[in-house]
């Protein structure tokens, strides 16, 4: 084990450098894991575009998986894990201890966030020991880290898979309360919009229909072999009227929005649902206001609408058990993996921002 | 029993006429009733300026009360009531047999609305036996009219009011499963919000705040004096500020929005929401879009957004118990009693366009 | 189209007539079935013995699949099915009117059942027009009969599983709310447990585990093929040991018991349960009270059991939709196609009660 | 502050003594309480009988609230408590780190309790720093421990009451999902019973049936005072037959069982309860099994059992909410204060076994 870590850290927007940090000491209660990879995920570009609200500087990346390198006894016992056993680490870094944890609604703590987001990637280096963040050779693991042992047999670019499939399961799966046999409607074909088709697909969904744009042909593509039913591309044909075909005129029982950016996905999202059926939204916009936003279709069709930011413990060992059973081609979905140092590329080939290159999943392998 | 029926029937928008029908023949499974009072709903102004989808000519009026006049002996078995009981009737036309009445999702009935709402008072008097609306001396009680028994001790007047109070349980407890302690803000101080506040009281919520505009003074009085802990005049307070507040800085657990027309209270709702919280949509506001509206606060508080129309029987159940129970000063809150012939004032004043009139609920008796 | 139909009449246990019965005259909302095939349930043979509150004399038979002979026009547009068509018939006969129906708990009618069931195969001959039983050729159906239109491509005598796998939908899946990964331990492999299998299998279950006899070992076989990860003969093994080796210790997160008679199964779907784990009870024990039942098995692991009799129609609707797909090789369950003077050799055949048949699914065509 | 806790310390069956143990050093996650006073629990009578799985010795005492004499900042950061804070004390002691606790399942925390329950009163003198039960001057606040701040204006004995109180939220109303309006019928008038009738009363109930003994007439009373609307002297009446009556013949929605030791009240639950009901089952046995338990009532009625064990955050907090309030005539529960000396005689008072004395509710006052 080497003594320091090497990590890329932001320092602003469009601002990232590599630099190294002390490992920490580990006490009877924490550990250290080493990286084996960290997915990109879409909130990663916002936050280096300096979208985000992130204190400076930081470690980005909250989609670590790794092996225990080293760990404390209280903590082996507690999580059930030994020195090198492989683990997902879940993003969220919930307290443990306010009011939202008490009631283990941990997705809503704000106990150690100081009013933001409480996770790996967000907290800055200046709070000890600096390697909260998933872009490095190693991160710190506090005593309430969540992790999940995962199988070695994955190769590591895949078994990192485990963040976005644990978003589909939440999102497009138990939010929604999806039912089998209930339609399904994915707007937006990327990692986590494909996420959506499996998790659909494993719970039993009925009719699953995704959304693209027209250079998105290939995630659609993906999305078929994924078991989509049908593929809409959003240029050509009329979505809604596309949809109503597709589940006898009704409206799809579930909509998930997973688009980056498209504030009107929004309203299309409201629109595609049947009466009494449930919206969730699950992609971010930045600050747009949403166009032509008609809350009377709320109310006359009775709509729920769940926002949805993160992923919780069981929708996270559901993807982990997914991806160790092997039955999808996730190796389709994975396009691009890369050095820690090519971080930056990473990003922009995530954003669709590299000429030429079709990015669905990227994963930095330090 | 006369031979006919006096009834107001809208022919287009601003366009009221009193006529008279024939008392339709009663067989083995349907009943007629005899109208004691019909309340009026913020909805039935919408329909009288013509800015709903309504097939003319129609009897509006979808809170009806009144008395069996005559009923068929299958009907009577059903329905377990008599001739000469009094029964509040619900607004809703379910037909009973569609893919969503076999669920039990009466409220998302189309079977017999054409594609549109079926509801007594939206049902166009071309359809036999034109007796649909609550606005006449007599409506028709088909098969699937859904009646509650309601005790004659209670002037007809205040009984109507099962309506509001009815949709203050499903709205305001039900829908958003308001847990005892909950903190509540409803926003909009109208028969609906005042129902929401005694919804919310009875269900043993915690803090509840309604707001209002300053010309609303007199309902925000009643408002606590049915057991709201504050009330918030928009023009003079910041309600996010006050509402923080009032719960620990948190955000309310559950917001009620039942404003009319006013679509800035939706983006308020949402901002009102404590992380995790429920927002209910009940306030219809036409084709007006909703102003700034920015999904991300609603994706990254994780916010649950109910759309509801309708009320439904165990609401409507509650509701009935409520007002025999005669626990709080629901004479307060009726403001007007109008005849048959008045219906057009009646309207105008339940929108607040009746100079030096303060109407909160308003009675049609025929 | 003949006049009569030919029908097995039961008199009393044990004692079935062949007998016929005119055709009734359809009117606008009512409709005939000719019957292609009906299913035999446990149930059948309980009733047979005289086990059931039945009232005599009855045409039994509450799993039926036709084709509609004659419809009335208001029948046909509400039920969306015409002459020629195929449907398959929920059993239950709910009134649409009483206080559960008009809240959805159609389950729980009580309007029609005079205190008992109301159902296909319960109601007596005595009332018109007598043909409310699937042993018959044919089939009345009343308005608030409920189809689900079925391609004719599959065999009858498979698309008469509607009904087991309409229970296994409900019982295993909606009713204990089945996540997906979730480990479910199904007591006894008849036809209801093979469906508690493929309804698992298909929501996305992890571990899934049946139990049966030594005797049951054709069906064990089944319930592997059919995607069981584990099969325990209760001679040979100890199930809670074993069903806990299963899950890592815990217990199942779901058991189902289907098994008839076998009362000493309700002690063991509360041992075999995980701390706060959910128990559903779907055999009936006929009068045999449960010996050792100690309530604090289910006070200290905080355990919820569901009791389930019927089916609804979202899961009758999963069941249709699963046959037609043809994915899972339905053709091993069906064992038995008979007609129908041969009833009461069916229920026999079901029960077990035929020497060197094993039986695990018969249909009557008559 | 002095330097040792007195404690009564329980060494076996029927064995307490009272023993000093040295106060702890509080760190900068922990905290030390000094009781103001400790309730007495039904389970407390059956540890001291030897009838749970208990590790001797042990400070019994389950039930504590104090004042905080000395917190680290670490801990008064997380908890938002200060020196000098009064709080209620949760009984569980969850662990944080297991399974069900990142599940947000505290109450099937099995992490520290090495097989059985983990809650003070229950973790033995020899795990330090010993003080872990409430029948002492001093507990010790590990970090997990869960506080609710509660108002010195109430009076300790009082005060404590949260606990009984907490029960009757979480089991009468949150488990089952108690709707306004919905019947309710609580077998057994202990404090637990008497808290189930608050807490009905709060959630909008509307008929509340308790039933008792003869011997249990003072507790009925205080039933009837606190809303109950009938009380059933079970050895006087039938009781199913007068909660039939009470319910319109339709049975309880929701049955609470509270009793101690009498098996019977499991039966009597089953049907209590209408078709469709909820059972709860909050009151434990022993090793008794139930006798005549026909699970057939529970299939065919479709009920849903379930065992509650303990009590949480959400419940906890309406209970300290509702004291704090003062609407109920609490000090009429709250029969007999004690000093710790006399924790045996505090147990037996509560067991009902000290002649010529009604206690409800028991407090030791150290």
């Amino acid at each position: 084990m080497p003594a320091e870590s090497r990590a890329i850290v932001q320092h602003g927007p469009r601002d990232l450098r590599a630099e190294r940090f002390p490992l920490p000491t580990i006490a009877r209660d924490d550990a250290l894991l080493r990286i084996e990879a960290c997915g990109i995920c879409g909130s990663d570009y916002e936050q280096y575009e300096g979208a985000l609200p992130v204190r400076f500087p930081v470690i980005p990346g909250h989609e670590p998986l790794g092996v225990i390198e080293e760990i404390g006894e209280d903590a082996a016992r507690r999580w059930r894990v030994r020195k090198g056993d492989r683990v997902a680490v879940e993003a969220l870094l919930a307290c443990g201890f306010c009011r939202e944890c008490v009631q283990g609604r941990f997705g809503q703590c704000r106990g150690t966030g100081r009013g933001g987001l409480s996770a790996f990637g967000y907290r800055p280096v200046s709070e000890p020991p600096a390697l909260w963040g998933g872009f490095a050779e190693y991160l710190y693991l506090p005593p309430h880290a969540r992790l999940h042992p995962m199988s070695k047999d994955v190769p590591a670019e895949l078994a990192v898979l485990f963040n976005p499939i644990g978003a589909g399961f939440r999102w497009c799966v138990d939010v929604p309360k999806l039912r089998v046999g209930e339609s399904v409607a994915v707007l937006g074909p990327g990692q986590r919009g494909l996420a959506c088709v499996i998790a659909a697909r494993e719970a039993g969904a009925g009719m699953v229909a995704v959304t693209g744009l027209s250079r998105d042909e290939h995630k659609l593509a993906l999305a078929r072999e994924f078991g989509a039913d049908a593929t809409i591309v959003v240029e050509r044909e009329d979505v809604v009227t596309r949809v109503r075909e597709l589940t006898g005129g009704a409206g799809a029982d579930v909509v998930v929005d997973v688009t980056a950016y498209a504030v009107e996905a929004v309203t299309q999202a409201v629109d595609l649902a049947r009466r009494g059926g449930r919206v969730v939204l699950g992609g971010t916009k930045g600050p747009k206001p949403v166009p032509d936003f008609l809350s009377d279709r709320v109310v006359t069709k009775e709509l729920t609408i769940y926002g949805v930011l993160g992923v919780d413990w069981p929708a996270y060992d559901a993807a982990v058990r997914l991806i160790e059973k092997g039955t999808y081609p996730l190796a389709k979905m994975h396009t691009h993996t890369l050095p820690l140092d090519d971080a930056e590329r990473g990003l922009a080939l995530l954003a669709g921002n590299v000429p030429g290159e079709h990015a669905v999943h990227v994963a930095l392998i330090p």
